[in-house]
């Protein structure tokens, strides 16, 4: 059976994470809103199911239904052949995983450090000055972290872990995607400084079914709806 | 072997969620840095391991080397009997966790909006308004969708995830005195909107391992260099 799919049609988001694992595996899945509009993400949310999710994305795997990125890509991950069989391994994957999360709150909160309730308009200064501090530390923090991960992985720096590909290395293409778009000027210079990462982010979106992906209307466009948005100013 | 936590001696922190399984567990463990000094920590972190962590929290279990918190809550919790046996239920627990580990980013960024490298006092008045969102918005709706777990749970309202504790239950408990601690007014309001949930922290605050943990030296007090932080202007 398809796994489903539960997310706003229009953006990327936290979604993308897991549809890029669909899509690296060739998973039969149905973009719940991208199909019958978003009133059926509205509906799932306010269900009476005993395990209510917080919020999108959520997957349905037949029965179950997950909630949170991170522990869809913990189930899809074996399921999909994006994880490794050893369990420690996959803790590693798990925990890569997890602090890319981190780093998605964090380029987020560059354009809404007040909150996600008030427009951006009305807290651009305070935008500024968190965007300055994510530039100059936080972001060559989380990337130089994964730079040294390939640079120490025993199996060679072509993956994240191990030498196959897994869940963590789509998603940081997908980080590494998404803050290029946001922060082009201050990436250009990140990206000198994890050479290994830039060449990782080229191996991922030269995957066939990557590639094939990027490249269909599945995927959305970047837009300043989503996570990572374009703001010049803020990337300045 | 008894376990190793590498964290800050000094506040509750992120390593609070962990400290509370090993000793509701009654697990053999010790509090590196309360033992040798922060300076064995801050070597940890420099240390050259193939798989470094991001950031503090970190569990040592042997040869094996565990940060996030709900990563290493993941890995403890069968092994110390805090998670269910079924696989389903052990992935519910851990979204749970995930939700909370938002929520703890959001509680900290009440007092720290534009990000953690500047005092307090330099984003006072941008920590009043993200509060301000955070009292009214965000809080009711993370601790209603605890309370709405509490009543759909088909085993019970006792537990969150079936019908023993897990570190969910811990960590919840955790939650409900950091914000208690933070925002006194507030969250009096905000627990009479969640009964049940109230009644879980009073439960798991008395289970006879935690309880004796709480009274013991081994409880750093809440303080204003942790996550939750006691800033009356921020609960008005």
């Amino acid at each position: 059976m398809a796994f489903e799919l539960y997310y706003w049609p229009d953006i990327q988001g936290r979604g993308e994470f897991v549809r890029l694992a669909l899509e690296q595996a060739g998973a039969p899945y149905v973009d719940v809103t991208r199909e019958r509009g978003v009133q059926a993400l509205l509906r799932f949310m306010e269900s009476e199911a005993p395990r209510p999710p917080f919020a999108p994305p959520c997957l349905r795997d037949g029965t179950l239904v997950i909630a949170q990125v991170a522990a869809i890509l913990l189930h899809l991950g074996p399921r999909l052949r994006l994880a490794p069989t050893d369990e420690a391994d996959r803790l590693w994957v798990h925990q890569i995983q997890l602090t890319l999360a981190d780093l998605v709150v964090e380029a987020h909160d560059t354009h809404h450090p007040l909150g996600a309730d008030l427009y951006y308009e009305e807290q651009e200064p305070e935008a500024l000055r968190r965007a300055k501090t994510f530039r100059e530390r936080r972001m060559p923090k989380f990337l130089g972290w994964l730079e040294r991960i390939l640079d120490r992985n025993p199996a060679g720096p072509e993956w994240l872990v191990g030498k196959s590909v897994t869940y963590a290395d789509l998603s940081a293409f997908q980080v590494v995607e998404g803050l290029s778009y946001a922060f082009p000027v201050a990436m250009t210079h990140a990206l000198k400084a994890a050479p290994r990462l830039a060449v990782l982010a080229a191996r991922v979106r030269a995957l066939p079914n990557v590639a094939a992906y990027l490249a269909s209307p599945r995927r959305i466009p970047f837009n300043n709806s989503g996570i990572f948005r374009r703001y010049p100013e803020l990337d300045d």
